[in-house]
């Protein structure tokens, strides 16, 4: 099956089993349209990929710690949406979860979607119980204090910032968790993974923020200009955008470099730099063609 | 050392543990400030008094068990203080967090808190690791979906709902994992001890709203009079004062006598006892007494 297959149908699978009857139902809708349907679905891709370069197995358990992964990017959206902070109208081409069912909901679904997250990793380690503490404590790490994209998002709060440590938090650490998830799913050590996620997340981060910069609304799916409008640490505004577009070139070819030798490594080396073309606003990509 | 001293240290030990100097220092002072001073911390207590009545042989997770409950309880508080919910000015007799903080620092405030949960019972867990995925999956019945404090909340954002599922979803789902996870923490079998939980829960609840209909707003610390304000389901809209009076008294009972056969059965018939008249607005124990 394909890594992305296997996304969907554990996404599928599992908000069927968490919804059931007796939740409300605009809750479980407001829950499902955030999740479905995704956009690239980086991270989880990333972290079951990892977790094939590892021997992958426990594939329930490689399951469970993409779909976590993924939840919780979902929920940062929806709670990153709300009117208190980007006050976003459309989310992947459509129009946000507050928009469509209204801000309490916008709230309640972000809360759901980070439990049920962690209550999908103590499902799907049944198997290898083992796995369960250091997926939960990587997965925390990721997403809370000191350093996840809680923090992330938290400096948006503070008087001074530094745009590096600012970017690792908001959306480089997630995809460290999903790297090094990747490995401890495969009950591998996630020590090698880290780089991975580390560049990989940079250069996430320098694609997005050239795409804020440069691209049509319609490219990205949701609104752009709004690094400058709320003020923002942006690379763009630091290094302008063809110094932007030189370091996510840059980070790209860190990234694969960054690949620990494994039986996987070539097809995780033709994902990143699939991933980073498709990141590219395709007016800078055109003309560096 | 008291219930109540082993509550107050352990979530001392654990913020000071998880903040450290790289945390935002807003957001660290923010989920501080939601978590200190706590107010009766009954949830905690309880979980506690059901682990040492089951016989405490790790009190480390026994620790770890109160700490995630008390730590989504305050999460809850936080967001349910929100403007798009009941929009308070002010909670345990202070200032709402969002009304310090901001709005952005009382969402994200919120979220590490909920993820920090997760967090504390895998570290606690460490030895005794088996117990690990039964506490997540019971903490999450307790606040996600279908019938947690979460799906509670979102039935104030439907159309149609029944007080009691509500209330058992808002108050008693979390009253609920609290007796239940205190017995796993110890390595006892969860099931004797839902009926303790959902009564305490429901008699809580009618508390909550006798508080809401009848006290100053300085005896609950938080503004009064909001059930009717916002068209909430509400036991004393239903059953006038002095019914929903006689429903808490019922529920007591029941919760005293929920309390299975154990060696620490009195010790905790007594704390039940206790909370109950500490809930009770004072005009109304004055003129029953």
């Amino acid at each position: 099956m394909s890594v992305s297959l296997r996304v969907e149908s554990t996404l599928e699978a599992l908000l069927a089993r968490a919804q059931g009857d007796l939740t409300p139902p605009r809750l479980a809708e407001s829950v499902r349209y955030a999740v479905f349907p995704g956009g690239a679905r980086v991270r989880p891709s990333l972290c079951l990929a990892v977790a094939e370069a590892c021997g992958d197995d426990q594939p329930a358990v490689a399951n469970a710690a993409a779909a976590a992964v993924e939840l919780l990017h979902c929920a940062s959206l929806v709670h990153d949406d709300l009117p208190c902070f980007d006050d976003a109208d459309s989310r992947r081409g459509k129009p946000s979860v507050h928009r469509v069912f209204s801000e309490p909901l916008a709230v309640l679904a972000g809360d759901a979607m980070i439990v049920l997250a962690f209550e999908v990793l103590a499902q799907g380690c049944a198997a290898a119980p083992d796995r369960l503490a250091p997926l939960i404590r990587t997965l925390a790490a990721g997403v809370g204090m000191p350093t996840g994209i809680v923090a992330g998002q938290a400096w948006e709060s503070e008087p001074t910032v530094n745009v590096e440590s600012y970017h690792q938090s908001k959306t480089g650490a997630l995809f460290v968790a999903a790297t090094r998830m990747g490995a401890l799913a495969a009950g591998a050590s996630p020590v090698p993974w880290s780089r991975l996620g580390e560049k990989l997340g940079a250069a996430y981060q320098a694609a997005d923020d050239l795409m804020d910069a440069v691209s049509e609304p319609e490219e990205g799916g949701k609104p752009t200009g709004r690094d400058v409008a709320l003020n923002r640490p942006n690379l763009v505004a630091e290094l302008g955008v063809q110094g932007a577009y030189r370091r996510l070139q840059e980070l790209v070819g860190e990234a694969v470099e960054a690949i620990p030798d494994c039986d996987g490594a070539q097809g995780l080396r033709d994902i990143v730099r699939g991933q980073a073309l498709r990141l590219t606003p395709k007016q800078l990509s055109r003309s560096a063609a």
